[in-house]
């Protein structure tokens, strides 16, 4: 049974739209030219996607976007960039996944409607996107994408509502599940969040200027000012009456996706006050104190692990060393994907230096083990480099069930801590001893303010659905 | 009155879909790839479109498609090619002009609905596009594109029967205007003709696989068989089950585009049985009959006035020269789309031949005057090479009135004929006398079998509108 | 013996620098932007080589080149044209052929010696080619390219004159064969013309500036007026102190390269104060005189063949048709260069209209025959076409010698007229008869003034062997 | 007289090759395609060069180059690569700089002359490059690059030697200065290092093939065994013989380039036995020994100082913190290269996190000190962040002299050191005070065995020149 519901919950995940980083910005001087900013603030959220990048604008009353596959660095140049010209912005990356990666899938997506030109930007996932889709095309709609933002443009264009603002807000309570949007109209920028506040969205200022990304870095960047974050269920609007802020739906337990501060936000952003460098540098602390355990080295699996062995080390007085190279050259296999070529991209990427490892007993320390198999390949290179005893030391809880609400699950698909004893893991990868960081421990150190979060990756308790009590009856109401 | 009719016209033209080519073929032979197939045949057909080119096909039980801005041999590579494969594949090719080049805007669509995938490439324009946008929209569709193909599309989604290809034709009941239609599902390959039957397309096989297409000359290139015109008012439907025809409407009079065999189709292709060089051939000869004046030479424009001239020449007895030399190479002007790039662009187009020209007097052929301005700029040229004597002698009726089916309104919107009586035009470009085909000469000469034509651009008789009388009682029912 | 004097003329061949196109610019306005000219002039050469593409021009006290391969208008854009400042310039294009497409031998050549630096753009090929670059690699010289070009740059830094202008009039003096060149150096625009004048090359003025290029069509596209053609050993200098002529060279008996008039001018340049077209068109005349047969239409292979069946049909009273349609977009086939290709080449290029043909005796006109591949495949498509019988009439006499000159040899290294009689090639590409053009037929109808042929091709008389007598005498002379 | 000198040695450096990297491979298994592996090897050695890349193979007994502008990653594709085919390939990354950023100068370098066919890969930096040149131009010799490499190429044309590997061996005792150098003929892998040793150059063996390499991370990547180091003064020669190793000069003091362990060599390559990692660590730990100060932090400007910091925070017991946030994606910057562009590169490069910094007083730790100019946009934005004392810790001595032997001088080439005491280089950059490493001090932590050093740029000691004594005398005997 738990098969089964992790089968249809993979399908359902396959349609997933995941990471991604959205950014917008709205001026009130007409003649202000707002790409140039949404395409700094794309580069400083381009950690969130690689896939695709887009940017629309304003101009001559008209939305235009301009977007296409790659790096944002790819996807404009100066040309493109030059003939975007308007003084409302927003702006999208996406992280790649196998199979979507086409540029029909590429946002912001623009649409136009008897509601007028809309264009969307979306982080988040959809519980409900495919009931919803069946539902539209019930009812005659039809989709050019398999993205569940143009779920959300339907409803819209279907509101009984007439000014689109309001349209807006009204189809955004028959979403259920994660979403961050920007949304633009000729004349306003639309922020909203979903009711449980699962992904990041945050206010700035610019000058007179109002910005929004889904992390601050995106703010530093471009030298705007934090305000505060966008708060689970309100929706703002911004234009040329100033900015609104409203409440489309009730309160619900906040449950931030804990993912968030182990691995996907940038270590310089800041969320609910709490840095997350810092916050990954506790993590590691508290790993520390949990294990007890003797080696002669800290070693980082690079960029992922740094944080959390730099805590490690200053905690367990262990010393830390930069054991593996990481080369910052992305470089092209030009092979098949196969299991042979996943083994030359680690050994592209990842180099063990042995003037450094050989003969020690080592902590190796990384974020987090999804299905393993790169930990494997790693930790087969170390004992190549000569490595005495690896003793792998992960910096959050095992992974245990499937994301709803916008995980990576091509990333996530095959989770080995669910089909494995922690034993069994350590024995798979080559491991000499292998630790996770408690639930109860990774809480603990979190020092958001305000801030629950969602743990359903490690406990399975998914905050959309109202009357879990256990997997099994979980399949039962969920599909 | 007509001024305003015009800019209404002229308004609902912006956003026309102008001359495409578009391809069709089928095979039974499950594991054959036809997507080189229709590579071919749009290469053939590559003049009816250089904007945008695209492939569709069934691939594993997906419809998948490859489109991109400009011209066949640019949008597909070695790679692309053979990345699309399938049994059913359809192709597009697409008109280039200014203001509505997006890549959202090449073909094949394909949209996804309650009834299924379903990709269209369409040729033609609906008179009634913007009324059914109109609308769906009020009933909450969205749109990508400005395509009148995106309608299409809807008014399948939405159509009360379940099969879609039932939905397809019932769908067509409610387009007015012109279409040529190829469709592919999952399983099948349909094609349908307006009633009236303004733009060609033509069935063919090559074995045992069936082929459609604009025009025969895409059967020539890869050897398929001419069988037969689609029928205006015909549905084909294509499939395991072989070859389908039905009727979705009554008898209309037959009025094809006459500018197909004018100006648009190639000279190669053969339409009611006509073949298009010698028809244009003898439109030169007729309009020799009807002018009878005296030259030295007789002179094409070319490409587009060769044929004419030819005609023109035997016809008159007097000697035909290529005196104006064509360069085969498309050269880039880099420059903004100002007057004075024009002047360029037919500098670095063409080239008279002053020590052919010099002192003479001369007949020079086009097939139609529209702006006027590209004339003026050649006779401009000519005269500096020496000619003495300029009489222009078109091979067609004045263009007065805008065409609602398909042309192309970029090159046909500033109507020279509609504003000026002949002396007129030919003072403007500088002609020393200018001559037009009649348009009962033009209707004698074609010899197509059964075919009646849309003179609508010449006399303002719109076959679609019911009650027309007058210039001004047609402004008031079409708007 | 014939047979080992071909090979080792071909191997002679391979490295022949073969067509090109080359053109230059000077103006005494220190801050004029002469590249712009130079990209219209080359686009108006393009017809002399499409496989690469250069400009070179003087800035900031440099020379400064860009080139790539491909046509004009993919080798430069905006950018890369607005890079190339200065009031020098010189550009050049080349014919493509297989084997040695390597950017390596695109042009202009740029080197810098003891004598400065030195760009050069060189149409023709060097007899003595080999043996100079053998010289020069027996002093030391090293060679980055094939280009007989760079062996003329050796020759220019090995002179002992001082002055790179008079180093470069010296190093002429050692060349042996056929050289239209245009050099500059950072002060001084030079061109120069082999003692037997095989490669055209004309001097024109526009304003206050001097134009040099391969034909006078470039002077057209750029409105400069035709002042006279640069004579065999003649050498320009063109600086600061005005134009300076010089001759380099004894009087040689003047060998312009017959094929200029038969295939490689573009029909609206002038040479010798003949139009290119109207030679042909004259060729064809004097070819119905000399034939005298009946049949029911002319056709021409397009385009190479249109001028002569135009004066073909006029002289003869049978009529004229473009009877075979010349696709004027480019395809690629994505194929290996295998037989099978070739046929789908003439395919995707040329379609003979059934309609027209059908049942029709018809002379078909093409300009020269080389392999005679292309036009057995031509034939076949017409007999596939219903065409009753085919004379295929040649407006050139047989070329049966290898070309040492500069012509493409990877085109006629085959020559199917030295292996085969007439009557042979006829039934071997499939006509019904096959006539050819006397080599006293074409030599009458030439009307350049003062001007003598080189007719190597057809006769073997090499003008640069002095005392060759036969075919078996020159191979002992040539090798 | 001081600042003529350093004009006069900067004009020299404007033609320096600077840092590359190297890499070639032979293999006795004739039909191995070795291309693959120099793809490997360069994409490990990319941190030596990002401007071109280049790969040569022999193919068909002919030697075949593939070079580019860009990463190793843009400038081989699938395509590129499958058609290199041969068992000996070198290959080449080189460094960008502004201004000789040209295809002419991307490297290997392939020339052809009496000896044969030649390619050349160079890393280093002739002293006396020009003079030689300036020699060879004296004979007759044309450059058509601006390479040292060029020079090379020529000695070996003229060199009385016949066989091409001796030729070469001679060569190399008239070139002065820094070169390692890997050559390849159709038939030997060669590779060859300066007397001094100025730069590196290791051997090693995969299996039974040969690898040569700047540095021993390339052969980790390819599973290589690391042999030896090719000693300075020595050639080796590598064909179907096997292996042979010459001397060419007489020893002379090995004095290494002391700024590959400083910042130019990748952290995980291991030089003389010492692993640069653990070098610049102790680095870092010596500077907190010589410095002794308080601070709440230690951070360093990632990536450059992040090693010598965690030796300081380790050395001195002050908390380590990756306070400046590195962004790993390169961003581009569509700006003309001014002042104000240089600060949005370190702001889309750079970002301090003032969650961690706010109120601190910080040793920030870097590499070296150049111009200044980024130290001091650094130094600005940690202000804006909060820092409340910044004390700036360089792990070298000051850079006060220019470098002959192949470092960047676009980036050395305004020695803020040379100009200005320590105080006023604190002062303006904006540090509260300003450390270096001593050179004793330096000197004293590296490990390497039987190791000597340049340390010029530190000390004005210019190995190549014999008898200098002050900077003063060394200017006459220099140029």
């Amino acid at each position: 049974m738990g098969n089964c519901y992790r089968k249809k919950a993979l399908k359902k995940a396959d349609k997933m739209e995941e990471e991604c980083g959205i950014f917008g910005m709205y001026s009130n001087t007409k003649d202000k030219n707002l790409a140039r900013m949404s395409y700094l603030g794309l580069h400083a959220l381009q950690h969130r996607g690689q896939e695709s990048a887009g940017i629309c604008v304003n101009q001559k009353n008209k939305l235009k976007v301009h977007k296409g596959m790659g790096l944002v660095s790819n996807v404009f140049d100066k040309d493109s960039l030059e003939k975007l010209k308007g003084n409302i912005s927003i702006g999208h990356v996406r992280y790649s996944t196998t199979g979507s990666s086409m540029l029909v899938n590429a946002q912001p997506l623009l649409t136009n409607s008897i509601k007028g030109d809309l264009a969307l930007a979306h982080n988040g996932n959809l519980v409900n996107g495919q009931e919803l889709k069946n539902n539209l095309e019930a009812q005659g709609s039809i989709f050019h994408s398999t993205l569940d933002t143009e779920v959300i443009a339907h409803l819209v264009a279907r509101s009984l509502k007439d000014d689109i603002k309001e349209a807006f807000i009204q189809s955004l309570n028959q979403l259920k599940g994660a979403f961050s949007l920007i949304a633009m109209t000729k004349g306003s920028l639309i922020a909203a969040r979903d009711p449980f506040g699962f992904r990041p969205l945050v206010l700035g200022k610019k000058g007179n200027d109002y910005v929004l990304a889904s992390e601050t870095c995106a703010f530093d960047i471009i030298g705007a000012d934090f305000l505060r974050e966008v708060a689970p269920g309100e929706v703002l609007i911004i234009n040329d009456k100033g900015i609104q802020s409203r409440r489309y739906s009730n309160n619900k337990p906040n449950t931030f996706c804990v993912f968030e501060f182990i691995y996907f936000a940038r270590p310089d952003s800041v969320i609910g006050g709490e840095n997350v460098y810092l916050a990954r540098k506790r993590m590691g602390k508290r790993l520390a104190q949990e294990m007890d355990i003797e080696a002669d080295l800290v070693v980082p699996v690079p960029s992922s692990g740094v944080a959390a062995a730099q805590g490690y080390s200053e905690e367990s007085d262990i010393s830390y060393a930069d054991g593996i190279l990481r080369n910052r050259y992305v470089g092209r296999t030009f092979i098949q994907p196969t299991q042979e070529m996943r083994d030359l991209k680690v050994r592209m990427k990842l180099n063990p230096i042995s003037k450094i490892l050989k003969g020690k007993d080592i902590i190796l320390i990384d974020d987090s083990i999804v299905r393993g198999t790169t930990s494997k390949q790693i930790i087969n290179r170390l004992k190549e480099a000569g490595v005495n005893r690896i003793h792998l030391a992960i910096a959050s809880p095992p992974v245990r069930f499937p994301c709803f609400y916008g995980l990576d699950t091509s990333r996530r698909k095959e989770l080995i801590a669910d089909k494995k004893e922690v034993d069994e893991i350590a024995e798979f990868i080559g491991a000499n001893s292998l630790y996770y960081l408690s639930l109860d421990g990774i809480l603990k150190v979190l020092q958001a303010e305000n801030y629950g979060y969602c743990t359903a990756c490690f406990n399975g308790e998914y905050p959309t659905e109202e009357n879990y009590e256990s997997k099994e009856d979980l399949n039962g109401t969920l599909i």
